[in-house]
């Protein structure tokens, strides 16, 4: 029996993860949202050097994506200062920052600020600790910092060839294994490859959570490659980079998106040297995964995006076509 | 006839309004809190300076002491940051500014901000103008911003001869007008007399106003002089700079402490040039006022001040005694 609000655990950080769940939140009541807490630039990263705390950016993010306070309330959270010492800063970086002080931890904050927020669902960072992203290049460079890492991939031209958190192996949230061992779905993506969706697989337990899982297991590609990560990737660079991190077992379909992107569109992201990319079913199934490709993506104002609507319509069917089949 | 919850006006600013509205709250939900937005130090001053706003501290004090939300949005109203280059300022005061951005004006945003707080009662600014203080002292000096003045008058010895605002009568606001028309009673104070009670006064509406009005009228004298403001002032001093900056008929009577102030308490404040105010009932009444003792003040921690209930009980007793009076 598949319930009305099937239970579906996400994994990632940035934009991506917020775009998903923008859409995802109207299909279901019982959406996890664990999220990556790497972030060091921006307002994020001023908090980080100057309060000591995990980056609030990205959870934000998450929890704005899910809310349903009024209106005041999610202007508040959204709103973004523009003069004096404090412009950049989001003023909901600045509640979350107030509440871990007045918090025993990091996630009581969030489920404060979420409580306050009235969202549906919840919202997890991935660990408690306060980590920081490493990466080893294949020029042999070893850089610290999720800002120093693109910029460092940027610049050198070298390629990551591995990822590490430090301190090493973190201890993931109980609660975010709990809801990954729950789940009857669960996504991966979209988002920056190495600095969202990479580092959570780096925490301990929630790889092995994953692995370890019967539900529906989706890797959601990204429409394009992301300059200072994925520069000329194609999909198959993108699961194996996920395999050699996570190891095998973490998805059994990787949603991909077939709706070709405007010449026009693609000519801006080509001078940043992003590209669509290219996913190839066969080398997909050689990795031992299945590709779904639809028509997930979309583009305004310049930006090429998933459609939350249509992404969030995607897993879905794919998750009531597959989920009878898992319980067989 | 009188209502279940009288209508009450009070104006003023500071510590001393919001202490007294921590106890008004259990007494009428009909409050009306007229706070001057003359303030330019501390956490105030850097966003007055920064984002060219009102000053939002003693406006949200205000809020605080009405607030019903749930205790998370207490905290964080309250919270006040201690680390980095948000040391020392106010999230309360964050979110004010934000709403101010957000909002068309000032007395808006507050609005805004009191309804998210679920606060009894309502708190208006006495002017949506930028406005400052200026003063000029018996030794012909003028100076202007409410922390020059006090600091001013600490150093030079000068007493205040006249206060303006600087622009002159800035338009009060129609909704403060309109609550003081409308008000069973008025109270003035207590709090700083040429920073939070004046200033009101010298906007154009509020004193013709208050004036105008035949609700019972009270001014709640301090219990203590206050450096940099009123060093050495009796009761009388305080009424005659009330008169002579605001006109006759303000206030009927004159609330005023009659608990004496234990020795040591008074040393430490004595230190400091502070003394408690004498009030001569002769003097007050040749004055044309109404002196009522009552025993409202109360000390702790080494601070001396009103206590919210007791102050609260003796004004409610005040009104009932004689609201039936000026209404026959």
């Amino acid at each position: 029996m598949i319930r009305h609000s099937p239970k579906i655990a996400v994994l990632g950080g940035g934009t991506g993860l917020s775009t998903m769940l923008r859409g995802l939140k109207n299909h279901s009541e019982n959406i996890t949202a664990i999220v990556t807490v790497t972030d060091d630039g921006g307002g994020s990263g001023v908090l980080r050097r100057e309060l000591n705390m995990p980056p609030p950016g990205d959870i934000r993010h998450c929890m704005q994506a899910l809310a349903n306070a009024e209106p005041v309330m999610q202007e508040m959270l959204n709103y973004r200062f523009h003069d004096g010492s404090l412009a950049g800063q989001s003023l909901g970086n600045l509640l979350l920052a107030a509440l871990y002080d007045l918090s025993p931890s990091f996630d009581t904050a969030v489920a404060r600020l979420s409580q306050v927020l009235a969202i549906t669902g919840r919202v997890l960072p991935v660990t408690n600790e306060n980590i920081t992203l490493s990466a080893r290049f294949s020029d042999g460079a070893e850089v610290q910092g999720e800002t120093s890492i693109t910029d460092y991939k940027l610049h050198s031209g070298a390629v990551i060839d591995r990822m590490t958190l430090v301190p090493d192996k973190p201890p993931a949230l109980p609660t975010a294994i709990d809801a990954i061992g729950q789940a009857d779905m669960i996504v991966l993506g979209p988002g920056s490859l190495y600095t969202s969706v990479i580092p959570n697989l780096l925490t301990a337990g929630i790889a092995e959570a994953v692995r370890r899982s019967r539900a529906v297991k989706v890797y959601v590609m990204n429409v394009m490659t992301q300059p200072g990560e994925t520069e000329g990737f194609s999909g198959e660079d993108h699961i194996r980079a996920l395999l050699s991190h996570g190891g095998e077992g973490l998805f059994r379909y990787v949603l991909a998106n077939d709706r070709p992107i405007p010449a026009d569109a693609a000519a801006v992201y080509g001078k940043g040297n992003a590209a669509p990319v290219t996913v190839d079913a066969a080398a997909v199934r050689a990795l031992g995964a299945e590709p779904v490709f639809r028509p997930v993506a979309s583009w305004a104002d310049g930006l090429i995006r998933h459609d939350p609507a249509e992404l969030a319509g995607a897993l879905m069917d794919l998750f009531y076509e597959h989920a009878e089949t898992r319980r067989a």
